[in-house]
């Protein structure tokens, strides 16, 4: 059945109240809800089919936030495709498509930001400054406008997922924040809406990132350190000649932490997150493996 | 009737959850919150009762927050009577006293902060740095745990009232913020949990607040700047010789912009704060009038 799009605030928070309302909240659990900036592919698909699956009601935001960009960041060419976005919801069981305007969700002078200190110093918050302040700022809003019980993100943007998580936990914002898994290519390149940049001769050199992330596992096992794990994903991504490496790194999860320098990553407790960020010409393509170093021989997870 | 008293954010969101299932949310109109700092006066108890008058349920917050406070600050000789404010807190009406601990309020390392720009530059922004931090932080948690219909807060504390409605607003809140007047002792001195601090020799200075703000409205009429309001209140306040003048401005309301330079305020636009900080001691008061000085020949407003 094709979704009901809405534009403004006070429409959605009237169709999501009617909903709650109803009592069918109770009976079905809930509501359930996908903030995205459009462009849908299958990551978004599956997380949208997964909120379809565990709510009674699912509202899917596409909103292409200007805050989250930098001064020389992609905004203005962010790709878009309203029409196909809403046929891909309506595939997916989505109820609600709220599609506000940027006039719509800052129609005064902002003066308020959320910060989000520590999860964000690293990785993709190193090289783009206020990028999670946005993200933070604008899941804030979004969660206080829709109030869902459920809250769907891809851990492709893991750290994103970080940011939320504490961002919702740190504000008691009454939501539970749910990581799914990164949703790839048949040949292993991660799903991303930036992916349609790429020339031909990138996207396949764009697998680099996933081939690289495969080989950790048994780099962890034969006993590197985060140091060390680095620079053979560096060496390894470096074979690829239009690879322009920005970081390889493996942190803590969620804490996003540098773990000790000395010790192997196979004695390590807790997740590992082993996090890359390439640039092909003018794209930059980021990817990830969750992986828990200790359990089952470094299995990867949330893969399920 | 006693209200109940509740220390856990799980239990108050429980029996918050109870009343708005009961349906009777919609029939006697939501539920109504009041946060303080505890050690209430009758300007809390007018609070009190008017969330009482327009809500179902109100919820009445004592914490004293930590993160508001400055390091040479007075937080830990704020004062204290939990069993008083308990028994103030019947009289009014109060069905929910919450009572959190620090841990309860920051179980974790808090990474996250909510800023406020431009309204928290001048006034007690400039002299407490962090200190509207703190505050817009643990509101937007005290109004995402409570989740209230309308929030109650006394104008004493103007720049507060505007930080407040600010966020509320950038970040989509779903609460209405309610500006309430200022409350004064029979001589006029503003009621304040600080008060208590003052010997009986700046008890009576601390008149010296009120009397020069009630000036105000003539010198204005008169034809005063805003350069001109600060120097005559200055020097009014000056007559006091306990009295240590932090700040004395007129500035625009609730933007908090200083008026233009050499305009007359009495031919400005829209409504005019008188703010005043003043040390008597190691004790510092805050006092305000909010005036319209075109309408009704500089009638203060919100007074009724």
């Amino acid at each position: 059945m094709k979704p009901t799009t809405v534009r403004t605030i006070a429409e959605l928070r009237q169709k999501i109240a009617a909903f709650r309302r109803s009592g069918a909240d109770e009976r079905v659990n809930g509501v359930g809800f996908v903030p995205t900036m459009g462009y849908l592919h299958e990551g978004h698909a599956s997380l949208l089919r997964r909120s379809a699956r565990e709510n009674g009601l699912t509202v899917l935001s596409i909103f292409v936030n200007p805050i989250q960009f930098g001064p020389n960041e992609d905004l203005d060419k962010y790709p878009r495709d309203e029409e196909k976005d809403i046929a891909l919801a309506a595939s997916c069981g989505v109820d609600l498509v709220f599609l506000p305007t940027v006039q719509e969700m800052y129609p005064q002078k902002r003066v308020t930001t959320v910060t989000v200190a520590e999860v964000t110093e690293g990785l993709c918050g190193a090289s783009r400054p206020g990028h999670f302040d946005g993200v933070a700022t604008v899941v804030a809003k979004l969660l206080n406008i829709v109030q869902p019980d459920r809250a769907y993100f891809g851990l492709k943007d893991a750290q994103q997922v970080a940011v939320v998580t504490r961002m919702a936990q740190d504000l008691n914002i009454p939501t539970e924040v749910v990581p799914c898994p990164t949703v790839r290519e048949p040949d292993g390149l991660a799903l991303s809406s930036r992916n349609v940049y790429l020339s031909a001769e990138e996207r396949k050199q764009a697998l680099s990132l996933s081939h690289s992330l495969a080989k950790a596992p048994e780099w962890i096992a034969e006993g590197a350190t985060a140091r060390e794990l680095s620079a053979l994903l560096k060496r390894e991504i470096g074979r690829y000649p239009l690879a322009d490496i920005e970081y390889a790194e493996a942190l803590s999860y969620p804490d996003l932490l540098p773990p000790d320098e000395n010790t192997p990553l196979r004695s390590i407790d807790g997740l590992l997150l082993i996090a890359l960020a390439v640039r092909f010409g003018s794209t930059r393509l980021i990817d990830n493996r969750l992986l828990n170093p200790k359990e089952a021989g470094v299995e990867p997870c949330f893969d399920k």
